[in-house]
Formats: C-alpha cells, structure tokens, sequence
C-alpha cells in the first residue's frame, strides 16, 4: 500500500517519518502528474506547491488553522492531503472538484480562491476574528512571487505591517506567476535569491558543519538554529520588515525537514511573519522545469477549436508594422492573450506589467491620451479587477483604449471564479463604451483592423475558440449586423459572438450576427417592426444589463412592435466545469431554441418573456 | 494690481521674482479660502499645494510638459495659475469649473483625475509615450502619501521602477489623506520625517551657515547643494530605491526658493525619481492646520438636510453594544462615513485600511467566513475599486458583508468623477446579492437593525442626506415594499431612495417606497397586474441593468399586464455640478413626472416607453 493511499487525512499525514514524507511528496507529484495530463489543469505551480504544503499540513491543523492559498491554483496537494484523494481523479470535469481552493468542497479550504492577490486580505480578516472572539488558531496565507505584484498585496501588507496581529504568510518565490514575473519587486526578490554574502556562508556552512559525519541531532539541531539565525540577520528583506512584517528567509521550499522545523519555530510568533521559499515551479517533472510556462495551464483533451488568441498573435504584429503608435499591453498573461509575438519583435511597445489590471488599464489611459493607440488584452473575469480605471479614467475621458478581453462568456473547467459571464453588462453601462464580438477569427482581424483608426474607447470580446463554421460573407462595419441566413418563420434570432452563431446555426430562423454589440444596429431592429415577429437574443453572458435587454429597452423606447425573449444566463453563480453544461443550465441548446421556436411559430403567440 | 491679477499664464508666473512669487503665493491662498468659504470644496488639500504648485509651473512649461495631480482636489492653485482665475469663482458650480484636473477645462490639465492612486500609472503611460514619440517633454506626477495606501499606486511603482523611464513622482506628504493617514507605510514615512540624524544636522547647517551674515549667493548656492547632498544621503528611502527609483527628500513644500532649486536639478535626470516635499494641510490658515480633517472638505451654502452617516455614527455603536460580532471598516473615510464615535469606542472593532477598497472588501469577506459580521461603509463612486472583489470575495462565497454605500446616486458638486450612479446596477448582476436603500434615517435605522442577523451579502445604498419628509410608517420588512399613499388615477410610482420618494410625494399617484430593491417584491407587482395600469420606476441611478429594468424583467417573465416607464440616468455620463441640474438634464423633475403621469390618464395609453 503506498502513501498516498494511506493518507486520508492531515492526521494520517503526521503519522509519517520525514523520510516517509519525502516519498509520500513524490508519489503525490505522480499522481498531479497523472491527473492534469488528463484532466487538464495548472501542473507547474502544483509541482513546486507539494513539498512544503506537506510541511504545513504536518505542522498545523486544519481545518482549525486556516491556510488560505492565494488563487488556489496550487492547491492540489492540499487537497489530495484533505480527504479529496480519490475525488481528484474528477479535478476540473463535471460533477468532480475544482482547481481552486473552495470553501464548498471541503472544511480544510478556509477560503474560496481564483483571482490573485487576495489571500494577505481574507488572511487578516480571519486574524483579526480570531483575535477578537479570544481564539487561538493559525491564519496561514500562502502567496507567490507572482500575485505579490498585485496592489492589493500590498494593501494588505501596508495593513498587516500596522495591525501587528499574528499571522503567516509563505511567500512561494519561484520567480514566476504564468509568464516570467515581472516590476522591480521581482528583481529585488532575484536579488535576495543570490544574495552573494547568503549564497557564501550557505556554502561555508555546508562544508563546515554538514560536511562533517557523525553529529548527534541535537548539535545539527542547534547549528541549524544557528544557520538560520545567520541567515536571517543577512537576508532580512528590508522592504518587508519596514512595513512592519518579520521576514524570514530565503529558504528551500523543497526541503520538507527543514520546512518543518522553521514553520515550527514561525508558529509559535506573536506578529506577522513572511517566511520566504524558494520553490521550482514543475518541481520533479523535467519537461515542467524547463518550460514552466508551457505547463502552467496544460489542457485536457484537445478540442478542435481555432483560438482567438493566435489572431491576436499574429495581427497586433501587422498593425504594430503599419502604425508605431500602435502599443500592446499585458497583465501577466503575453502568452495566454496572444502578445508573444508582439512582444519578441516590438519589446520596447509591448509592456507586461505583472497580476495589475489596475495599473495596466490606467496607464492605457495615460498613453492614450499622450496619443498613442493602446491594446489592453486580458481575460474577460479578470478585467474586472479594473472596472474602475475602465470607467473612470478611459470612457469617462473617451480615450481610446483597446480592450481585447479573451475567454469572455462561460470558461468551463476553470470555473465559479473564472467566469467571464459580467463583462458585456457592466461595460454597457459605461459611457462612450463601444463592444464588438466576432463571429470567427477572421472578423476578429477586420475588428481589429477597425480599431486601429477608432478614436473611443473600445472592447471586443470573445471566447477562448471558435470553430471556424460560420462563412466569412459580409465584412465587418461598426453597428451593422449581419444576416447569416434567412427563414420565412418570421423567428429572428440576434446572437453575439461565435459560440451564440454556432449554437443556433442549424436551427429553423433568421440568424443574426449581432457583431457590433453596441450601439445596436437599430435599422436593422426597426426592420423587425411586425406584430407576430419573434425576436431571440442570444448572449454568453448574464441577462441582467445585458445586450439582450438593451435590445428590449430600444424596441420599447422606438415602439418597435415584435416579441422579445432574452437568452443567456439569468443566474450569474455559475459553477460548471464545462461550457457545455453551463450553457445547458440556462436552456442555452439548440434543443430549447428550437422549442422556443417552434412553439411559438405553431401557436403565433409569446412562448416566454 | 495684485500680483493675482497679473498672472494669468505660466509664462506671467515666470516673470516674478522668488520674492514676488511668495507674495503671489499667499494672494492665491487668501483667494481658495475666499473661494471655498463661498463654493465649498476642498481646502486644507489646496492650501499646502500652493507653494510647490507655484514652483512646478516656474521650472516646468504647461501644457508641453505634464503635470498630473493624484485625485486633482488640491489643483485649485494650478488652475489659477493657468488661465482659470476668474472662472475660479464659479468653482463647483453649474457652468463653472471642477474641483479636480480636468482635460475638458484646459490643456494644461494633462489629465482627469478624480479618484485616488492613479497619476503614476497615467505617468508612466505618458512617458511611455514619449520616449517612443522621441519626444521630450517631462512628466510630473503629484501624488500624496494618502494616495500611496492604493494598491495601484504600488502596480505602477513597481512598473515604473522597472522601466527605468524618465519621469518626476512628487510626494506631497502632509501625513493625512482625508483622515489621519495610516498603515506602516505611513508610519515609515513618518519615521523618515522625524529621522533624528536628519533633524540634527539640519539644525548643525542651520547654526552653521545658515547663521553666518553676509555670506555671497554663490557660496550659499554650492553649500545649498551639499546640503541637499547630506539630506539626501541621510535620508534615502530604502523602499523607493528598491523598487528602482531614485530618491530625493525630505524637503520643506512651503519654500518655494528651495523647491525651484530641487526641481531644477530633478528635472535634468533621466530615470524615475520621487521628491519627497513636506507640506502642512491647511498652510496659512490657522483653522484648517489645527483641523485638517475638518477642512478637507468644506461644504457651500448649508442645505437644510439630516445625514445619513449621522444615523450610522449612532446605529453602528448601538449595534456594536449588541453584538460583539460587529466591526466596521472605512477605507480613508473614518469621519465622511460617521464611522469616528465607533473607532472612538470600540478601536479595536473599527478598521481605517486607507485609500484600499480593494483590500477592505476582501479583508471583509475573511471577517465573514470567519465568523464576525463586518460592515464596509463606503461612498458609492469608491466601491467601484472593489468591484471584483465585491463580486468574487463576497458574493460568490455568499458572505454577510454589510455594504453601507453612502453618497449613492447624484452627487452635486463633486462632478463627474464622483457620480455614484453605477452600483445598482452592477451588484444587482452579483449572485446572492440583496440590496436596500431607505426613505429616511428612520429606516435606515431600521434596516442595520434587520442587518444584524442578516446571513447574506447586503447593500444598503443612500445619498449624503434626507430632508426628513417622508413619514416612518410601516417598518422595514425585507422584500416588503410600502405604500405611501394611494390614488385612484391608476398610476403607481415605486420609488428607489428618499431622493425619488421627495420627487414625487406631491404628485397625483400611488407612491410605493421600493425600499428593497432586490429581490422584487412580487406579491405588490403582481397586484398591478391590469392593463391600463401605469407603473413609473424612479431610482437614482442608470437605467441600464437597474432597477426598473428589473421590475421589467419580472413583469415580463410573469405575465403581468401594466405599463411601465423607467426613469433614472438614461445617460451615464453626468458632467453636472448639482444634484438638481442632473435630475433635471434627465427628466427626473415634478413637472416630467406630472405630465407622464397625466397624459397616461388623460389619454389612457403609453406616453413613454
């Protein structure tokens, strides 16, 4: 029976010898390994996370202690280690557990994760109960180098330093978030990490003292103390310890035993501690180490979809070639958004300016007002860590910014968190807000040959893919949708982006591609003006706000005489681990499209409103 | 002729003299508080810019060159100076000028700001721009160390340190944001300020040289400057230059002698640099220095209006009294949102995390899964900050946050940037989100007694103040809205908020308090189920994804035969100065109600839809 077996629980986990830990950590890896190859999922991050999350299980108890993990991609050991063993074989599939940390899956997850930079906050919040209510548990949040370059870190840390009050934050340094990290704090944490005189006096401890054999422990024990004694006196992080925050560090995150004995000794604190690993991201797994970004996200079963994103690849290049004004901007995600390309042959107009939407849509702000032509490609949930810069520094100012938000409508398997269902709705609501959403990769290309000369700000907004069935026909021009076909059955279906088009293609009606999201093409809506007409809007995205209702508001605003029914997500939880099903819980199938259809068309009268 | 009345360009101020120009100085001064006596506005802010403000626009050439004030409510100087001085009458007025930079007014307003924390990243866009323009120009950045608490201020410093690009940060620190500053980067800061060495060698120069008569202008010069040297080597602030930008402090913002010089010599740089200027909020006023906080901002003309933070500054304690589970949390705004007798009474249960609504909400959400009942009070235009976080922290884990949005709807003299005309509409797209807003104190009382036990996300949202008309009656019941007072005319107002409730309280109508506003109270739509009924929404919001759009949605979906006009902000995009010009720009008036309202029952049909 091997370890993993064994171990159904954080108690089992003690139980363990040091040395039981460190194969128990390897067949872990094996097993992630095994899943994500898969299931899909994050593989790098998850390799580097084992080690030392089996030191905090082995130190503190859950779920009495908290350990929160910032994002909760790399919380896979933890949950294998809490009674999730064998639900992990359904990581991130329908019906099984999600990639993130979650408060609905398990009591040992004090905190539901996704976006990055929270866990210093949530942590303090729990610090701060616990201190209250008189009790005594340890708050542990776990944050990588990456996610430290969101503000909001360092909201928390400016608080936590303030507050005084007992907590641990492991900082998960692997140099990494998804691409290569970025900003000056990154390359003051590289400087820790080779910090010569560090890196010298490991080196005079290894030979002096490891060197020599046959020590009894409790004289390792005590130069260990020591070691790490030097150690701190010489790498202590000013920039932590002057916010008020202990600093403890640079140490190896893979070493189990000696993660155990400083989590030990940082337990017993009374004010809030960094302890500072050195982690290798793919830890274990040889193609992983080389190529940590490559394994970050690694998908499950390939599907057959063209991606948004090597459209982007390859155009932002063309209009960068054809404009110098053109600039491209990034949040820590080149790769994923498509900017590789741009960003290899244009470094100085490409900008990754790390886990900081915030400050990337600002400066968007700032260069387009300079006159420059900023593109801003980010994914659709997480733009919304910039709904304010969005609204109050580029559409209040009516400065042409580019958004090309990516994995917009349902995400599948990453999720609840990850959902990208808000973003048509709340960018509706902002003034001088214009949205488009392509049909195919091809009028994504005529869109963004368009945006190189639009003068406002502007989205536009698709999937992850598309399939590639619906025709090329009619060249993309602002506010004008498109009759993909035509039906006597007077049902008119407007759909926004491919995934709506692919959805109702084969059935029985007049399909739209409503490509301009706003403003509507309202010649095309006064055309529709017919009692008996049957209008369907179609979006990957919430009803509430939506394009679907900005359509009704303009039919009763025109006295535009047709029935209306408004498709998309009317609950905005959305929790499925596949597009498939969530489109089908919220009757987005061609099975209930046709009904809809059909009934209507039998009996000539409204069928849903 | 005052020097005041003399310059009416940056090209007039370089005419002056250092002597002339501290005279201009507290010409300027004397007229802001004349001004903001009349007017209102910010004061103590402006009165500690004046100085540096002048010495900016001495050594560098607006518009060419860029000056970008953070949150812009201390650019009443700027403004003066640049062409603005009469139209400086009429600050925050209908057909005036705004109390912030603004790109509308003048090309000498680089940008426009509003909200706090994002002249760095607009900086750094613009130096961006710049240096791939090949252009020259400087870019400066004047941000407070209230400012520096947002997180965005740290994505952009850490972008900014990387980048290397040539641009000027101002510190203009008077150790306040609106409140007392705080966090351990305030407390750093204030360690830099009080630094004993150099605080002792600033005194040996003084008695040193500064003592000696008769010393010739070149020696004071070259001893000036090795002055500067020592500071500057004394005084290097560790966390600027380890995020890789030069540091240049502490220096005395009131000698404008002085600043030219050091502007002078920063100006010729070419990598990113902080000055570090020490001013006094208030400067020149007595009250306003002993009482910073009270003159931040000072209001015009009083209206004769209750407050609504007055009735939470008594509530939160009582309920705090009852509970021990009660803490409450401001993000700079101990005082605007009543929080200060519960910070006085129960410090360790009241949170002030500075300028950071991002980490207030997510501490929040730990406070909740923890087990306390937190209330956030927030003003409504800095809630959007928190967006994501409100969506994913909170709602998504179904936390009992308590959101106390003040200043919720039409704002007044604040402008445009402050409107909080959004948050209806986005959090009633938030799963799990329930939203109230009363009709008075009394009610508001009411709903924080309902919040208590309350196991859910809330928001209770409400304008600065009420006029105290509309009479208690029935009590708060959640989902239960109450009927004011009936009419036979068959037209039925649910009004959102005291605002619309005192709009139509004279009007011929049945007038329903919509005091949820989510969920819907069904059972009393449901009774206006007759054709020919007449339902108005009135809120104090956009329409798009509002409220009335959801009474919409609902009377669609159930078949509830009435018509329904929504009234609210059509356009989100609302430039005016007072609360009754942007009612009026959007037809929420007595006089539009009345004639919707009576060409219905004259007619009997649709007059607006």
């Amino acid at each position: 029976m091997s370890y993993l077996e064994k171990v159904n629980s954080p108690a089992d986990l003690k139980k363990l010898s040091m040395k039981e830990l460190e194969i128990y950590a390897q067949e872990v890896r094996a097993y992630i390994i095994d899943v994500v190859n898969k299931n899909g999922g994050h593989l790098s991050s998850n390799l580097g996370s084992v080690d030392f999350t089996i030191a905090l299980h082995y130190v503190f108890d859950c779920p009495n202690d908290k350990i929160i993990f910032d994002v909760g991609h790399q919380s896979y050991a933890h949950k294998i280690i809490t009674g999730r063993r064998d639900a992990f074989e359904k990581l991130r599939t329908d019906g099984g557990i999600t990639g993130f940390e979650n408060m609905r899956e398990s009591d040992c997850d004090a905190f539901s994760t996704g976006h990055s930079s929270t866990s210093l906050s949530v942590g303090l919040g729990y610090a701060r109960a616990r201190d209250l209510a008189g009790e005594n548990y340890n708050v542990i949040s776990v944050i990588g180098d990456g996610a430290l370059t969101g503000g909001m870190s360092y909201e928390a840390l400016n608080n936590i330093g303030e507050s005084g009050t007992r907590m641990i934050i492991i900082l998960n340094d692997n140099n990494m978030s998804i691409s290569k990290n970025v900003g000056a704090m990154s390359t003051y944490l590289g400087k820790l990490r080779l910090s010569k005189r560090y890196r010298s006096l490991k080196t005079v401890f290894k030979s002096g003292i490891d060197g020599i054999p046959l020590i009894g422990p409790a004289l390792v024990k005590i130069t260990e103390r020591a070691k790490s004694w030097v150690k701190r006196q010489v790498i202590t992080n000013k920039m932590f310890e002057q916010l008020g925050i202990k600093y403890y560090g640079a140490f190896d995150g893979h070493n189990i035993r000696e993660t155990v004995r400083i989590l030990t000794q940082v337990k017993s604190g009374k004010q809030p501690v960094v302890l500072h690993l050195i982690t290798n991201k793919g830890n274990g797994m040889y193609e992983a180490e080389k190529d940590p970004e490559k394994y970050h996200g690694v998908e499950g079963k390939a599907e057959q979809m063209q991606k948004y994103s090597s459209v982007v690849s390859e155009k932002i290049v063309e209009l960068a070639d054809r404009d110098d004004k053109v600039v491209a901007v990034t949040a820590a995600m080149l790769s994923g958004t498509g900017l590789t390309a741009m960003h290899e042959k244009y470094p100085g107009r490409c900008y990754d300016v790390g886990i900081a939407e915030q400050h990337a849509a600002a400066m968007c702000a700032g260069l387009a007002a300079a006159g420059m032509k900023p593109y801003f490609a980010v994914y659709s949930s997480f733009l919304q860590r910039a709904y304010d810069q969005v609204l109050h520094d580029v559409c209040l100012n009516k400065l042409p910014v580019r958004f090309l938000i990516d994995r917009a409508g349902a995400i599948g398997s990453d999720g609840l968190t990850h959902q990208g269902l808000f973003d048509i709705s709340y960018l509706l609501q902002m003034p001088n807000m214009t949205i488009l959403s392509p049909k195919n990769g091809n009028e994504l290309k005529e869109m963004l040959d368009f945006s190189l000369t639009f003068d406002s700000p502007l989205a536009i907004r698709y999937p992850k893919g598309y399939h590639d069935i619906i025709p090329n026909g009619k060249k993309f021009s602002l506010g004008k949708w498109e009759t993909i076909k035509e039906s006597k059955n007077r049902a008119t279906v407007l759909a926004v982006g491919n995934r709506m088009l692919e959805l109702a293609r084969n059935i029985d009606c007049t399909l739209v591609n409503a490509c301009t999201v706003s403003p509507l093409d309202v010649g095309m809506l006064s055309g529709l003006n017919r009692k008996g007409n049957l209008v369907i809007t179609l979006e990957d995205g919430i009803i509430s706000g939506g394009f679907g209702e900005s359509v009704l508001r303009h039919l009763r605003s025109a006295g535009i005489a047709c029935d209306l029914v408004n498709l998309g997500f009317a609950d905005p939880y959305c929790d499925k681990l596949s597009v498939a099903s969530a489109f089908a819980s919220e009757g987005l199938t061609e099975e209930n499209l046709r009904k809809i259809i059909n009934s209507y068309v039998a009996y000539g009268k409204k069928t849903l409103e």
